[in-house]
């Protein structure tokens, strides 16, 4: 499949890229700063310059997706609009103007994560934009049905202990390995409207 | 207790209002169009100027949060935004301004929908909303503790059935009056973090 990658050099992005390259799909790796296209999917006439830069697709997976850290009490209005634009309306737009776009019986994969579910200290920006998405998967998944979408939500990965581990303490994590089997599970499945726990 | 109810003249506002005020609360009423203050919770310079008139409150409730119901393929990038701002970052901005404002063991009364869990067409920024709200409630509650932040998710009101029903076939509704309970719930009794199916 040609497959539409975004984040493709992140921590979640380059193990999903590696996997589904080394499953023999031909896969487009796009970025702010890194990839094959480079595009910022928080704007909204980005992906559209990324759609039309990106030919004929069989699926779009995101792994990108920046929302602020921070006490409630340290948190503005404009953190919370800015973690909306940065996880929410880019995946949001991805699936709304890609549904003229990609192949009849293609699909989208979103990225959200354990916040959705679980709260920590500093996370209310994340977990708003994790349930956000999550809902809007099951929401979308009914109206653009052949095509499919789901979320893979995985807890803090093992390889981002070292860097987040303070904020998640005493929560499991998942390698890197599992998420990326999550992808390809919505990608090469045939479930729609899906919230992946990997 | 002092409770400002944002939405008191709406179908949900106003039996909760009702509640409310027959069990013995003082009930600060507001609304864009009615209410004794006047205020549009969607800009956050407006939260701060209702909070300002307020005063001393013990709980703040909302009954209040507009989104556009269209199918996916005729929603726009604003749209979203329009969904965000009018039952998103509204009801945020209530919670996040209120800390500071509002008694020390004082509550917090939000307001989503079934439509968080379970998708109907034409429903995916609805879907988004509540699933943001719901998500933002669990994480907030475990930073404003002892003060307390619940969602009241209520299937589609059987009063609203003659208005909506088209939209929600099949699907059980649910009388004002348990609806009203619910906030009851969460503003006299001490859980945080939930949300209330009534
Ligand atoms: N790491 C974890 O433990 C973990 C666990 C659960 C969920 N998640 C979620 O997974 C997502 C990725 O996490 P990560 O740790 O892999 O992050 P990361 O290492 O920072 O990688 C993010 C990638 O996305 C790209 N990107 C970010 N914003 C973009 C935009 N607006 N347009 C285009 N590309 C953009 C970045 O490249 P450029 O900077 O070049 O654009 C980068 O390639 C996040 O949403 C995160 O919340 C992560
Ligand atoms: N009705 C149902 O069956 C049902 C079921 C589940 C969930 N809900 C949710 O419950 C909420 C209320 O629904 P409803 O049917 O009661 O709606 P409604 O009858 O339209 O009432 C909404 C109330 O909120 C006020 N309001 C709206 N936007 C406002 C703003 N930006 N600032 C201040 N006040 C504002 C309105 O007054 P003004 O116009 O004067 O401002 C009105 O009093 C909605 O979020 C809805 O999604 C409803």
């Amino acid at each position: 499949m040609k497959i539409m990658l975004i984040g493709a050099s992140g921590t979640l992005g380059s193990a999903v890229h590696r996997t589904l390259a080394d499953r023999g799909h031909d896969v487009l790796t796009v970025g702010r700063g890194a990839g094959a296209l480079r595009a910022d999917v928080s704007d909204p006439a980005g992906v559209a310059a990324l759609y039309d830069a990106a030919g004929p697709l069989d699926a779009v997976a995101c792994a990108a997706g920046d929302v602020p850290f921070k006490p409630l009490s340290a948190l503005t209005a404009d953190d919370f609009h800015a973690g909306l634009r940065g996880k929410v309306l880019s995946q949001v737009e991805l699936v709304r103007q890609g549904v003229s776009r990609i192949a009849e019986r293609g699909s989208f994969t979103l990225v959200t994560g354990v916040l959705a579910r679980e709260p920590i200290v500093a996370g209310s920006v994340a977990s708003l934009a994790n349930g956000a998405i999550e809902a809007f998967v099951r929401a979308a998944a009914i109206e653009i049905a052949p095509q499919r979408v789901n979320a893979v939500s995985p807890t803090i990965v093992t390889e981002s202990v070292p860097d987040y581990g303070d904020f998640f303490r005493g929560m499991p994590s998942v390698d890197l390995a599992d998420v990326a089997r999550a992808y390809v599970r919505s990608i090469e499945g045939a479930q729609t409207g899906q919230v992946f726990i990997p």
